[in-house]
């Protein structure tokens, strides 16, 4: 009784408060809304560079990416949900709870071309927003090629 | 022929240049997305207020409802779009697509109530935080109540 009340008490202790009461399939769902999310937010970037640009509306993709970005949804990955279901199975691979340095690596690497994505959109200049659209999308690629399963 | 075309060019006139690419279950899906990734981040702000307060993770949560709030959400809601599934089947009813002043009425205190949570998160006070956590999400609750189908 002892030894699970200690195991329970280290678990919380682990995870964080906050996320001590997250269910898995929660989590899973939770963080496949962010990338998700974030893929509308891209998408019409990218639209807006290609089409009419609006700078408004890539002000406020670009800072809805930022928020995302740095809104701390590594706590999304809790312990066992290497496997399970949120909107769909979770495509994650095993190694993004292993390799911690390659994924500080990727995720930095996000956040920083994240943050200058939002600044690159304040000046509102279409071919330097072009510019920084292919080096955050480059970030996106670099995860997703170590730590995303393509299909199932 | 040309009737076709001037409906067309109509069409990309009223949903604006960066929407007309959407396909309606992107447009669900990624609508589903935002929700829930602000679901997440009112649930770790509860749980910030009821436990443990960690003025740094209530400020990124706060700062992603936010972006998100502000983000332009409104746009992912287009014509058609009252019937279909991204992740699931849509909630949404046939209201919100009618009723203008009333969406406008419940966005715009949304909004309002965003933008103070992440001043409010910012000041770092607990008290406080919980204060308007509850003013937040009674305006989730007042959009949800009249443009959200509970249950399918």
């Amino acid at each position: 009784m002892k030894s699970k009340l200690l195991l329970a008490l280290l678990a919380v202790t682990l995870t964080g408060t906050a996320t001590a009461q997250v269910k898995p399939e929660d989590a899973i769902k939770w963080r496949q809304s962010g990338y998700a999310f974030m893929a509308w937010n891209m998408a019409r970037i990218k639209m807006n560079v290609e089409g009419a640009y609006n700078k408004e509306e890539v002000v406020k993709a670009a800072n809805a990416i930022q928020a995302t970005a740095n809104s701390g949804m590594g706590s999304l990955y809790l312990p066992g949900t290497d496997q399970g279901t949120g909107w769909e199975k979770t495509r994650v691979k095993p190694a993004l709870f292993t390799n911690k340095e390659g994924v500080g690596k990727v995720a930095g690497a996000f956040v920083k071309e994240a943050n200058e994505m939002a600044r690159v959109a304040a000046a509102g200049d279409a071919a330097a927003t072009r510019e920084q659209l292919g080096k955050l999308s480059a970030t996106c690629k670099g995860c997703h090629d170590d730590f995303k399963i393509k299909d199932h």
